[in-house]
C-alpha cells in the first residue's frame, strides 16, 4: 500500500492511504490520526490499512478525494530519528576527493551514519527555505526506510523484518560549512539543513522483485531545472545493505517505530547513469575537463527526484523542490 | 515552577506539575497531557501551569498526591531534537589529550555540537542499560535547556527569550567507541547511547540569582558509587553560553519546541572542584601519577548527578541511574 500526510491536522499531519496510481487518497481516522500513531502500532494498524487500500484500489471507498501533492507533508511530517549512512563508497571517495580529505579509517568494516534533523521535514513540493544561497547548496537523491520498533543488539539477518516503508529523501547539504563542520568530528549540524520526502512511502510488497529484502535495485532519477543530472540504480555499488545499517545504529541504542533510516547518495561505480548529487558531477567535471563549471543551487532552482517501476509509472511520485529564502 | 512526567500515559509520559520541595505533584489534563503538547503551546499552557503550580504550594490541591521518583520518565520522555554542545573547554582539551587528537580548528570561534538520540530517555532513576561493559562507559554531568519554537536564523539577543526549561543531564559516553566513531566525522552514533535527564524540568523564576539569563551558576554534584566526583561550577569556564549554542544551531535550521539544548560536560579550569566525568579524572591521574588507577563504570556501578541551591535544597532532584545488562 502507500501512505501520505495531509498537512492538516498539526505538526504530525493526518495520515491518508493512496491509490496505487497517486490519483485519490482518503483518511484513516478509526484506525490511526497520523502515521506515527500507525507505526507505534503497525502489528494492528497494517492489516486495517491494507483492508482500506484494497476498498480504494476497488473504487469502494465512497469517503476518497483527489490527490493533491501541495496539500502533503512528507509521509512523517517529522520523526523521533533520521540516521543517514553513507554506503555507496564511491560518492564518498568523491566527496572527499573534493574535500581534499583522506577516507577515513574502517570505511569498509563498519558504515559511516550520522543523526540528523528530524523534528520538521519539508513537503515534497513546499520550497527549501535557507537562509543564504551562497553556502554551496547540493541535494542527494537518497533511498530511505522506516522501521517499526527495533531491540538494541538486533542482528543483521532479524533486521529485515523491520522495514515497514520505503521512501525517497533529498537529504540537502550545504557543501560551504562541511569543510568547516567535519573536521570538528562531531558530524553535520549547520550543513545539513532539513530534508525532504518522496510524495508517498509504500510498503514493500508494492515493489516487486526491486526489493530482495536488503536493497532496492531500481534507477533513482534526478534533475535540476529541468535538466536530468543522472539515473544511478540504486541496488548496485551498495557496500552496506539496510539491515546492515538497522544492526549498526542498534548496536548500543533500541530504535524507535518511525526510525528512518537512508542510505546515502545514491551513485554507481560506472558513471554512464550520471550522478545524483552536484558535488559528483562537479568532481567528474574538474577530472574530465580541469574545472567544474556546473553550479552550486540558487534561489529560485528546481531539484526533481523520482523513481519509476519497469512499466514507467512513478512509485512514490516525485519530490520537486525550489530552493527559496526563509 | 517545576515539571515532569509520569510513566504512565504512553510514550509521551503523563505531564505532572510538583512541588518546590519535590514532595507532591498533580496532573493537568484540563491544560496539557504532556510536557510536549505544553511546550507547543507555551505562552497559554505556561499561565494555567503556573496557577497550578501556584494552588499546589499554597495546599490548595485536592488532587496533589505524593511524588514517588521512581515513577517519573524523564520530564521529556522523548523529544524530536537533542543537540548537546561541548562549551567547556577544559574538558574537550582533557577528553582530546587523553585519545591523543589535536583540538579541533575554529574551537574557540564556532562552538562544538552534535545531534544526539532523544527518542528515548531513561527515566531519571531507570537502569541505564548497554549490551555490555566493556566499552569503556562514562557519564558526564552536564545542564541542559529546553525551547520553545526558535525560528531560523534567531540572532543570540534574542535566542535567550526562548529558553523555558532547564533540567540537569547524564550524557553517557561509551569512551571505547568515540575512538574509532569521531575520526570518521559523522559524529557519535554508538557512542552515545540514551542520556538520562533530572526528575524535574524548572522554569527560570526557580533559579533565582543563579540564573543570569545566559548560564547557571551553582555548583553541579557527581558521585560513583556514593565517591564523590566533584562539584564544578556549571556558570563557570563557559566559553558559549546557551544563548550562543541556540543560535549557533539555529543558523540553518528552525528549532522546535521541546528541543534540548546541551552544553557539554561541567568543567572548570581550577580543577579544585573535582570532575564531572571519569575520563577527566583519569587524565588528572595519569598526569599526576603516571597512570589512571580510576576504573570505568561497570554493570552495578551507580552514578548520581545533583544540584543544590544555596540553601542546600536539591532543585532538580538526583539523576540515580545503575549502569545494567540490556
Amino acid at each position: 500500500m502507500k501512505l501520505a500526510s495531509l498537512k492538516t491536522g498539526g505538526r504530525d499531519g493526518t495520515l491518508v492511504v493512496v491509490s496505487a496510481d497517486l490519483s485519490r487518497c482518503v483518511t484513516v481516522p478509526h484506525i490511526a490520526a497520523t502515521l506515527q500513531q500507525a507505526l507505534e502500532r503497525w502489528s494492528v494498524c497494517s492489516t486495517a490499512l491494507a483492508q482500506v487500500y484494497a476498498d480504494l484500489q476497488a473504487g469502494h471507498c465512497v469517503q476518497a478525494f483527489a490527490m493533491d501533492v501541495h496539500q502533503l507533508a512528507s509521509p512523517l511530517p517529522r520523526s523521533f530519528q533520521f540516521l543517514d549512512g553513507s554506503v555507496y563508497l564511491h560518492h564518498m571517495e568523491k566527496a572527499r576527493k573534493a574535500r581534499g580529505v583522506a577516507m577515513p579509517p574502517n570505511y569498509k568494516t563498519e558504515p559511516l551514519m550520522y543523526q540528523g534533523l528530524s523534528h520538521a521535514f519539508d513537503g515534497p513540493t513546499d520550497p527549501m527555505r535557507l537562509p543564504s544561497d551562497d553556502l554551496e547548496i547540493d541535494y542527494e537523491a537518497e533511498i530511505a526506510v522506516v522501521v517499526d520498533d527495533v531491540p538494541m543488539g538486533v542482528r543483521v539477518e532479524d533486521a529485515s523484518a523491520h522495514i515497514k516503508l520505503v521512501m525517497l529523501l533529498n537529504d540537502y547539504t550545504l557543501r560551504a560549512l562541511t569543510k568547516t563542520e567535519l573536521p570538528k568530528g562531531f558530524g553535520f549540524l549547520q550543513a545539513k539543513p532539513t530534508s525532504a520526502f518522496s510524495p508517498v512511502a509504500v510498503t514493500l510488497d508494492e515493489l516487486g522483485d526491486a526489493w530482495d529484502g536488503n536493497k532496492l535495485s531500481l534507477p533513482l532519477i534526478s534533475a535540476i531545472n529541468g535538466q536530468r543530472m543522472g539515473q544511478p540504480n540504486a541496488g548496485k555499488d551498495m557496500f552496506f545493505n539496510y539491515p546492515q545499517l538497522i544492526a549498526h545504529a542498534a548496536r548500543t541504542r533500541a530504535l524507535c517505530a518511525g526510525t528512518i533510516i537512508g542510505a546515502g547518495t545514491v551513485t554507481n561505480q560506472d558513471e554512464s547513469g550520471g550522478f545524483g548529487c552536484i558535488a559528483e558531477a562537479r568532481i567528474h567535471q574538474e577530472l574530465e575537463h580541469g574545472e567544474a563549471s556546473m553550479p552550486w543551487m540558487r534561489f529560485g532552482d528546481i531539484v526533481r527526484i523520482e523513481m519509476l517501476d519497469a512499466q514507467g509509472v512513478s512509485i512514490f511520485g516525485a519530490i520537486e523542490q525550489a530552493i527559496a529564502k526563509v
